[in-house]
Order: structure tokens, then C-alpha cells, then sequence
């Protein structure tokens, strides 16, 4: 008889084809142009979940994009994973630095490329179709499971925060399981133990009233292109320490262990300097690269927009300038209380030549497990089995604001069971998904459920 | 029997239609996607010097755009006027900031506003319209005329100077007229006996191969965003000064009696800012404003583009980083001299964690003539007749980069016989021009044509 294992074997082109239909719907939260494509997303990640046989299946409305929610809650003595995921995707410019186009999914050399490859909606198939395969060949879990899968992530998830506390016996669990993080590196699987946070503004200075031509007015008044390249060489010194007031206080050092454990990854600085394409790498004296993708907070400008930016020359002094701008935060600092120190600061060095409007964007705690919890070792066996390899415990540099409401409100220890590679490009153009680490995913996944399901429910 | 002055107060309304359907024209020679209406507007600008009995008109080509030539040759005992405008005009971006379509020429209260309206479509239909009203009714002009009206101003009169230089004989004349640059102020007509110059230039900064995650690699690799505000907040201090090394060295001083003119005029500095909607102005230390716009050098950041400037947050590190930069430049800097040390000093201060690419976009002379020369006193005494009011002399910020070239290799003595008004926001959204300006302007010209005529050939 053919087992679980077998099937997801023999189902491998049929996966590529499902996920080519999903990765096709350019779900991009972040523009409202897309609103209804996000909708249409939303149906279909739904429908897929029935699909496999997960049950009480229903798109739950929010004041914005709505979650979708399945369970299957049949193993009445084991364990309940509660699986979080979202079905939206990042903006997909610069369009034209796209190999293939970024909504029609390309494989090339044993990647598929497409926005949403790996960020997240390939690590939610995964799962998917590991309960496909566990149902199929045995027509049952060996755990219960309770999926929401939302549409909010890439901008902030706003309303996830809202919906986790109003719904906090329905989504009540054990465990929860977020497969939207990167293994070590192509080779080395990982479980990771620590996220950053973040803290996201908009910038916008006004000159005056409108652009003016620089031979006539040229001396007169401040240029708010000048005075925003001012302000913002003042958040950070040249060692690349941040220089808001306050910013470090609530930092939690790094343990001696911890950058012991660090320095004995296998991690190839002269490598990892080519693969980016950078003259140099540069980041906070005294600390290792990893220390500061990992474990220290960061500022960083996302965007630049003022004035003539065509071809050519035009001679103009721009009436307004902006920028994006975002700290990645770590334990223990509050995303609050440093964009206060930030407001506080920008409005500080801001000359009054210019009128400073700041808007808080979106803003996410950072978070941090203990990685001796059964469920994490659950999780390391299951990898172990799947991938073949013992996984090296890790941080990461980036983001899933939603792990401490979840940590917060319910109460849960969160495994990051994560198969996407550091260089796959989320957020970027031709972000890609390794089809291997794919699909020994979803085999590792059916394990993931076996494994919690011999812990005490 | 009419004569010209009746002949062009009469022709008000014919003049107007006229010239909206030249302002129709989008003659932008900035972008390449508006070459035809380029030569569009070639075409049009030589019909309409043939229409009012100009003589020997042609489109001569460069390797640029067309230059449009015509002429009268038929007063031989009288000067000859070489007179230069352009037919070219600005880009049109913010284009959500025009009241009226900037290719739909509108007036309102007394105004017409359109691309091209005073900079300078406007200002050449001007001397167009002055010299078919003497040919119409008198059948001659008090002078030689010849006409070159080219399509790169905006650009930097790429090939004016090998034009200029290649037609030496062709070009002879006794005086050159430009018509545009605006007068002091309303109500205030002027000659200005000084221009800036201006140095131009992009820079391109690029960190790595490609736009990386803030969170994954914020934190190892500079970002060229900040790299960018850094380099560009080197180049001036907190008192508005240029900290180029050697910028200052060629700069010629003002003298007493010129700063003493210049605090004569009818001049409100806080009329000045309430019109550009400046919380305050802001300058180099020492200078007033008239100074700072007229006799002294500035750094400008003129655009900024990098990253993402959609409307959200997404939290990405650019790859790339761009600015647009340039600087006027007064008497007796040296364009080419004050690009490289501009250059060289960028290279200084950009740190070796991005690479670096630097465009010299264009390059124009400042220029200054003596105000006591016949030719000049002839346009006082014009204006003077046109207006009613002698005309103050006063220095300009802007460039015409091609008035050196032409003092250098003609030889002649330049008249700046300008209409427009500082606040007709040329470069910017709702360029106009003032229709009884426009008007008296061409009643004016005739009075130029005359005068100058009188004068020994």
C-alpha cells in the first residue's frame, strides 16, 4: 500500500502546478490598486484548505483584509497546533530587474521563481499539502490542527493583533507553528529562536508652497532634499551606531554563549559579501555580521522621493521631500517606546526652515523562545527526519510582529519551521523558493505532526 | 492712418490665440518620448517668423535639435540685432499640481498659464508679433534683424556653442537681444546686467547587486539611502556655505555700490516668503537675500530617488540610490573648473561600502556685462516708452548659459530685455505670463527695434 511518504513522492509535479495557479494572483497588500486581487487570494487560499479535507472552512472579515480560517480537530487526546501563515505579498518593483515575470511562476535550475515563492505563501502550501497527504492515506492527523492564514502581514498586520484577543478560545492550542523564516543556509536547517522587531515611519518635508526654479531662487531658502539628507545623516554616526537618544537602554545584551554558539555556524563572510554584490560589508563596530542582522537593532532608510528624478537635468528646488525610514528592534525593546524616542529626536534636529509631518507607518514587537521547550524539540526531530540533518538553532534579522501577540494573548510557545533560504529574495526581485527544501518540507511537515502528536495534549 | 502702436493694441485677441496654439506645442526637451513635438515646435516657430515677413527662414540641424533661423537684412546703414530665445520648455512633473493642463494655455485674471507661457515661448512671440507690426504698417524695421531661436535650453544648449562657433560670419551683428529673464518685480521693469552659472550632475550610488530585506541583512551592508544623505549633507554647512574645497576661490566679490543698489530696490523679504510659503528663509551667512540669489554661488539637491515611494511601508534595503545635484555659479567660477572639484571632493567623502557614479549633466558660464553701454541705455530708454517706468539694473540667479558663447566668440554686447515676473514659476506648475506685460512687451520691442536703430550701425 502506498504510504504518506510515497504519495507526496509521486505528487510532485502536480504541487508545482497548484502552486503556480496560487503564486499567480498578485495579492499585494501593500497597494490599494490590488484590493480585489487580495480578496480573490483570499478565496482561493481558502479553498485550497478545503480542498485537503481541513474543515469548517470560512473567510473571517476584518476591518481589512479578511483571515482565512480551517481545522480538523478529530485526535481528541493529542496536541493542537495552532498553523499561522498569510496569503498576501510584497510590492513587486523594480519591475523591470524581474527575470520572469513576477506573478507568472518560472522554474529555472531547480527554483521557482515568483513574488510570494518563499514569502509565504510556498511555506503555507507546504503544509497544505502535507495535511493532503496525511488525510489522503490515512484519512486522519495525528494532531489537531486550527490554520488562519492572513492577508495583512506585509503591511504591519494591522487587524491580526484585534482578531488573535477577540478570538482567544476559538484559536485556543498548544503550539504554534509559523513556516515564514529562512533555514541557515542552503544545507544546514535551522529552528530559529529569536526575531527582530520593527518600528516604520514616512518622513515628508515641505520647503515652500511649490517647486521653484533654482537659478531664480536658488540661495534663498532651504532646499528640503538638502535638509532631509541632513536629518538623516544624523540618525546614525560612522560607526553605524544609532544615534537617537535612548535607542540602546532597553537592548538586551547578547550571552557569551550565544555569540559562541554564532561564531561556530558555518558562516563564509567572504561568500556571503559576493552573493549580495556589496564593494564591502558594513554594520555596528564590534560585533560579527551575524550579531547584527541577528541580535542588534538597526536604522535604515527604505525609500527617497523628491523632486526631478527623470532623465536629464531639470533645475528645480523641490517644494517637498520623503522618505521611508525603519529601525529593526530586538528583545526587550518596546516598538512604542522607540518610535517616541525617534519622533522626539527627528523633530529635534529638523530645522525650522522646513515643516516636518512624520507618520507611523506600522510598527512590531521582537520576539524570543526559550529552545529547550518539547515542542521546539519536536520540531528538530521532525527536521532531522525530513531533511536528513541534526538543525542548528538560530536568530533572524527579520520580522513576524504577530509571533509576540500570539506568545502574549494565548500564551503559546511558537516552532519557526521555516524552509526558504537566506538568498531567495523575499522582498526583492526574483524571489524564489528551492523546489527540494520544498518538498522535503512538506515530508518533514507530515513528521512535524507526528512528533507533536506523541506529546501530552 | 493706423499706426503700429494702434496696429498692436488692436490685435490683443488675435495675438492671444496665437500664441496658445504655439503653447500647445510639448516641446519638452528633456524627455526623449516628446522628440517629434520637438520638431513639431521647430516647425511651427520657423512658419511663424516666414508668416510675418522675415526673410531667408530654415530649420538648420545639429546633431541635436533643430536651430530655427531667419532674418531682415534690408536697413544697411543701421545696427543689426542678433536676437536668441528658445523654443524648448521644462518637463511638466508634479503634473497633479497644475490648475489648467499645461499643454491647454488658460487665462485667468489677466494671465496666461501654460508651459512655455514666459521661459520662453512667450517672450520670443513677443519680438515675433513687434516685428510684424512694423512690417505690416511701415514695411521695413529701424534695423537688421536676425533671428536664432533653438531647441536645447533646457538641456544646456548642448550644441548651441559648435553652432555658434561654426557660423561665426553668418551670426555677425552689433548686438544680441534675449528675452528671457524676468523683470524685478511687478510694476518694476529692469535690465539685468548679471547671470549665473550652473554645474549639473547625477550621482549614482549602488550598495549591492540587488534590493535586499531590511530584516534579513539590515544591519551588514551600508545602505546607499544613508550613504546618500551623508555625502550630500558634506557638501554645505549650517550657515548655507559650500564646503567644496576651492569653490569659493574664483568668486568675484560684490563690490559696495552694488550691494548699495541692490538695498535700494523696492524689495519686501517678508512679501518674499509669504509668496514661496517658506516657514523662513534661509541662506549663506552674511548675504542678504537679493545677494544670495544674485551674486553669490549655491549647492542645490535638485531630485532623490531610491527604494521604495509607494504609499505603506516596505521594508527593503535599495540597492541603488540616486541624486540630482547642481550648482550656480557667479562670475569668475569656471564651470568645468568648480565640476572638478566638486568631483573630486564626492569621491572624497563616499565611503568605500558603495560604489560610486557620477554624470556632469550640463555646464554653463556665469556672465556680466557693463551696464553703461550704448546698447543697454537704448533698452532703458525702450522701456522706459513701453512701460512708463525707467527700468532699475539688477543681477538674475538664473543662467542662459549660451549668453557667454556668445559674448566670447561674437563678441557682442548682450541686452536682457525681459518681461516675465519672478513669480511666473518657470520650471515649476502653473507657469504663466502676464498678458499686459506680454502686451506692452511687444510695444516695447518696437521701441528697442527704433532705438537701437539710431544708433550707428
Amino acid at each position: 500500500m502506498e504510504t504518506v511518504i510515497d504519495f507526496i513522492h509521486t505528487s510532485r509535479d502536480r504541487y508545482i502546478s497548484e502552486l503556480t495557479e496560487y503564486l499567480a494572483i498578485p495579492s499585494i497588500s501593500a497597494l490599494p490598486d490590488h484590493a480585489d486581487d487580495v480578496g480573490r487570494c483570499a478565496s482561493w487560499t481558502a479553498a485550497a484548505l478545503g480542498r485537503v479535507g481541513l474543515e469548517n472552512v470560512r473567510l473571517i472579515e476584518t476591518a481589512g483584509n479578511p483571515v482565512v480560517y480551517a481545522d480538523w480537530l478529530n485526535a481528541p487526546s493529542a496536541p493542537t497546533i495552532l498553523f499561522y501563515g498569510h496569503y498576501d505579498v510584497q510590492p513587486v518593483d523594480p519591475l523591470d530587474q524581474w527575470t520572469s515575470p513576477p506573478f507568472e511562476a518560472t522554474v529555472r535550475e531547480g527554483e521557482i521563481y515568483a513574488r510570494g515563492a518563499v514569502d509565504d505563501k510556498g511555506q503555507i502550501f507546504m503544509h497544505v499539502k502535507a495535511v493532503e497527504a496525511c488525510l489522503k492515506k490515512t484519512g486522519r492527523l495525528p494532531v489537531n490542527m486550527k490554520f488562519i492564514i492572513e492577508g495583512e502581514e506585509e503591511i504591519g498586520s494591522t487587524h491580526l493583533d484585534g482578531f488573535v484577543r477577540d478570538r482567544k478560545e476559538d484559536l485556543a492550542a498548544d503550539v504554534l507553528v509559523i513556516s515564514d523564516s529562512p533555514m541557515f543556509d542552503r544545507g544546514v536547517p535551522s529552528l530559529c529562536y529569536g526575531l527582530r522587531g520593527l518600528a516604520y515611519f514616512q518622513i515628508d518635508l515641505r520647503g515652500t508652497s511649490r517647486d521653484l526654479h533654482s537659478g531664480s531662487f536658488g540661495g534663498a531658502v532651504a532646499n528640503p532634499c538638502f535638509v532631509l539628507s541632513q536629518v538623516l545623516s544624523k540618525m546614525k554616526d560612522r560607526g553605524g551606531r544609532v544615534k537617537i537618544p535612548g535607542f540602546y537602554d532597553d537592548v538586551r545584551p547578547l550571552r557569551d554563549e550565544e555569540r559562541e554558539a554564532f561564531a561556530r555556524l558555518p558562516f563564509n563572510e567572504r561568500q556571503y559579501r559576493t552573493d549580495l554584490g556589496a564593494p564591502k560589508l558594513f554594520g555596528e563596530r564590534d560585533y560579527t555580521t551575524l550579531e547584527r542582522v541577528w541580535a542588534r537593532p538597526t536604522f535604515e532608510v527604505n525609500g527617497l522621493l523628491s523632486g526631478f528624478t527623470g532623465d536629464g537635468a531639470k533645475t528645480v528646488i523641490p517644494a517637498v521631500a520623503m522618505a521611508k525610514v525603519s529601525m529593526r528592534l530586538v528583545p526587550d525593546q518596546q516598538p512604542d517606546t522607540v518610535a517616541e524616542l525617534f519622533e522626539t529626536y527627528l523633530k529635534k534636529v529638523t530645522p525650522n526652515t522646513v515643516t516636518l509631518e512624520v507618520t507611523r507607518l506600522h510598527v512590531g514587537k521582537p520576539w524570543m523562545t526559550e529552545f529547550d521547550n518539547p515542542f521546539v524539540k519536536a520540531a528538530g526531530r521532525a527536521i532531522d527526519r525530513g531533511f536528513g540533518r541534526t538543525p542548528v538553532f538560530n536568530r533572524e534579522g527579520g520580522s513576524i510582529p504577530v509571533v509576540s501577540t500570539f506568545q502574549e494573548v494565548l500564551g503559546l510557545p511558537t516552532v519557526l519551521f521555516g524552509v526558504g533560504l537566506p538568498d531567495e529574495n523575499a522582498h526583492a526581485p526574483n524571489e524564489k523558493l528551492n523546489l527540494s527544501n520544498f518538498h522535503n518540507g512538506i515530508i518533514a511537515s507530515t513528521f512535524l505532526y507526528e512528533e507533536i502528536g506523541k506529546l501530552s495534549g
